[in-house]
């Protein structure tokens, strides 16, 4: 239908408009994708500060998901997963140098996304969507794995994190991107003032959704917009106004301003009058980054430790849908999910086939999402650290078959994955395995990871015996994708992206030594 | 107006009754005390598993109060406090046997509330108020002590905590009031099934506060209702019906029954159309009990440690404000407040003027719940534990004078305050004095008090000398009462109740012995 309405002229387009409104065409899809945001950091989930009203209102307004996972407990495989609807350990995100390690995409990395993976924006061409991404990438940097090559029709943001700012000769800043070439660099074109932690970057962001917004619904495009600003990863940035406006510091004015840019993006599909067309989903890549202090990490609630962990504070993540008209206002779902079922609901919504040649790890969440529905079977969700299963929740029981916070190196050096928190024999600064006899907690009764259940009671064998045979069954099949997070290389950086000559802001690599990254936890 | 009205005959009590809805007759007024309930233990302050949907949206047509706090972290001088708007050190339920304990009312405290306070039910009848408490009292339950004594109308519950069964020998089961009379005891005539976890009780206190609204509703009285049930309390409960339908056991079984009575009591006042005339105040009397486990206890969210503690778990509570028509939907006050303040305030809203004998510890919140005004003054919130003063907030800051969880031989004999939670030098198994040097968190920016502020920061000395100043005031003007809860003795236990004659239960008492009380914490 779509097609044929960009091929009739004008006369027609009237009627195209008004079907496209009654029939069954795709609703255009937002994901909003938080960076280092965690579960506790909104009003509706339990921030004591109660500053994102905007959020607050879009759960009223639509629906909650208290039990939501990220697929990792970090950035980059978490945005894989997303992407391709499959956890890390099949898609390539992780690394095998050494046991139960957490890799991602610095700018050193000679990997990315394998060719072989199928993106959701590459899929949703098939139905006429143009996709855009605007925001933090991070699924590689060199040129092979940008997001133009990867399926989106437009990108405006940068392929790893804003760390910096660095010494030009040693280490490029990052490079921001508008669609295939670079306009600038962080802390050059793209100012943060790590000082005072203004950026106005947050605003582009908004800028670049609404454009986006406002062009696709000129030209009657159904559209799926990647929005995935990065204010709330360290170091943690807000704009000028909303500095100094939260009652918890820097972090707090980042989410506020995130807050307010999506109530804007929401109401703008209202006066569009497109929200009954538009589905999006908010949530978060991983667990808020408490290791980083009261200034610039948020808050996980009352779940245990936070990113880089398999505890519950490192991949609960904040989730809520909304699309009115089909969403019931105000619900609750407690149906386990993850980042990786965005994936097949995308493409049910779009009515478009999943791949059938590969295994994908999400479910298609619409029977919950539009009908209320329970899932017809338990759905695990599994907690890797690189290609180690840790842990895996089944219902309301999680098993731990492995755990490990941080090394004892790293935590007399003051470096604390669950500063505040510990729990003996749970948070453990060895890698401790209890793979012949898993602990497990009732995460309804003990969502906070505390309490061990009793490996003598009927409840611990009974849960035991269930997860056991579902741990099974996922390892017997498990292909593990060749690992892309195992290669470090100095002469890979930024050093002169696309449309570096333009600007002049090309500088000279240095000759390539790759050598295995270290991946310290 | 009132008066005259009761004086009237019936020709006149249309016009009556339609003043009384014009005019500016005193509201009726509901206070809900939970029990042990804690601050994460609602949906609308970060639950995952989201039970208490009319909480929520009691919250949504009210005002929320992410800052309220009890007077202790212990509920027989937190209930005297709501009481009589007076600090437990001023109104004498503290004890003084050991250095910062905290004590309260079991069955063999030999004091209660003292005759010289002035409770609000007794202030109340002023403008004509009928008052009723409907469960938990435990400001003593000796004769002298009991509700009907110490101003209000009517009464059905009980004295003390529902602990037992108990062997009447030895120690007698705690009896059950209607009024002045006991008409039988917990695990005899009162079932209380500590296997299963089942009691109708919530359902009894339910009905107890439908007769009472009925009633005076019926005889156009203003009315106040104290509604402080106990089921969240160790050992928890709750009704056929309920059990088994949380997702977090027998104390999220127990938190939906007492839910669904809330949203019971919201909505019969909106079918008798006085909830324009009704204000009602939810909170709950200490931090939720997470020595107890999960299975008998409830969550503080994001806060340190719980019940018995003077760290945020201990006394922050949840808070929620209700009068249609008066308080703006969907409000939220960041205001410091405490379950003192409802004294004046409720003194405020009667038209009443406070006491001038004496100091009250609490303010008239009117300003702040019906125009959203902020109060003048930065007021503080003093944490203590016996009579000494452990901490203080003011603003977003607070200083620890004194910490303690609780003592190595509890804590090594299993009893720990704050399961899964060590904050190192905070936390502190010994009393630790800090009175030199306070230690000092901004819980905006760190509610989970993980991050005491660096003693040579600005920000530090700064919030230091704006705090010292409200202490040295406070301590200059502070006059201790009598301590009360220092003597026990087995003879004053529950042996013969008033009315024990007529069921054929009374006890023998054994002869007075009484000892200084041990309270261990």
């Amino acid at each position: 239908m779509r097609v044929l309405c960009t091929l009739t002229l004008s006369v027609f387009s009237v009627i195209c408009s008004s079907l496209k409104v009654k029939a069954s065409n795709p609703p255009n899809i937002i994901i909003m994708l938080m960076d280092d945001m965690g579960w506790g950091d909104l009003g509706v989930f339990g921030q004591p500060s109660k500053e994102t009203p905007n959020l607050d209102a879009m759960a009223a307004q639509g629906m909650l998901l208290p039990n939501f996972y990220t697929a990792n407990p970090l950035c980059s495989p978490s945005r894989a997963a997303l992407l391709t609807g499959r956890l890390p350990v099949r898609n390539g995100f992780y690394t095998t140098n050494g046991h139960a390690r957490n890799a991602y995409t610095p700018q050193e990395i000679v990997g990315g996304i394998s060719k072989d993976e199928i993106l959701l924006p590459q899929l949703l061409k098939k139905r006429g969507y143009i996709s855009k991404i605007v925001g933090k990438w991070h699924l590689g940097h060199r040129p092979q794995y940008l997001p133009l090559r990867n399926g989106f029709d437009q990108w405006f943001g940068a392929p790893n994190c804003h760390f910096g700012p660095y010494n030009s000769s040693v280490r490029p800043n990052i490079p921001v991107y508008n669609n295939t070439e670079m306009v600038g660099r962080y802390y050059e074109e793209f100012k943060i003032n790590k000082k005072t932690g203004e950026s106005n970057l947050t605003q582009i962001y908004l800028q670049e959704a609404f454009d986006f917004i406002l062009e696709q619904h000129a030209s009657q495009q159904p559209f799926f917009l990647y929005w995935a600003p990065d204010a709330t990863h360290a170091p943690v940035y807000a704009s000028k106004s909303f500095l100094g406006q939260s009652q918890r510091g820097r972090y707090g004015d980042a989410v506020m301003e995130l807050d307010d840019s999506i109530g804007r993006i929401l109401s703008l599909l209202r006066s569009l009058h497109i929200e009954n067309d538009t589905f999006v989903f908010f949530t978060s890549d991983n667990g808020a980054a408490v290791m980083s202090g009261p200034n610039e990490s948020g808050s996980n609630g009352p779940f245990l430790c936070g990113k880089e962990t398999t505890f519950e504070g490192g991949m609960r993540e904040p989730a809520i849908v909304w699309w009115p008209g089909h969403i019931k206002e105000g619900s609750v779902s407690y149906e386990l999910a993850s980042v990786m079922d965005l994936y097949p609901t995308s493409l049910a919504l779009a009515g478009i086939s999943p791949p059938d040649d590969r295994t994908l790890d999400g479910l298609d969440l619409t029977p919950v999402l539009l009908w209320g529905r329970q899932l017809d079977k338990l759905m695990p969700i599994f907690f890797y650290r690189g290609n180690e299963l840790m842990a895996v929740r089944l219902g309301q029981y999680k098993a731990h078959y492995w755990t490990w916070s941080n090394s004892w190196e790293e935590f007399k050096a003051g470096i604390n994955f669950c500063p505040g928190q510990e729990v003996p024999g749970v948070t453990t600064h060895n890698q401790t395995e209890h793979t012949m006899q898993p602990l497990i907690f009732h995460l309804g009764r003990d969502p906070g990871e505390k309490f061990p259940l009793s490996v003598l009671s009927n409840e611990y064998q009974d849960a035991l015996g269930r997860i056991s045979s579902v741990v099974e069954q996922h390892q017997k099949s498990l292909v593990p994708a060749a690992p892309q997070l195992n290669m470090c290389d100095l002469a890979v950086m930024n050093w002169a992206p696309e449309g570096c000559e333009k600007l002049g802001k090309c500088l000279k690599a240095p000759k390539s030594e790759p050598w295995k990254c270290d991946w310290p936890h």
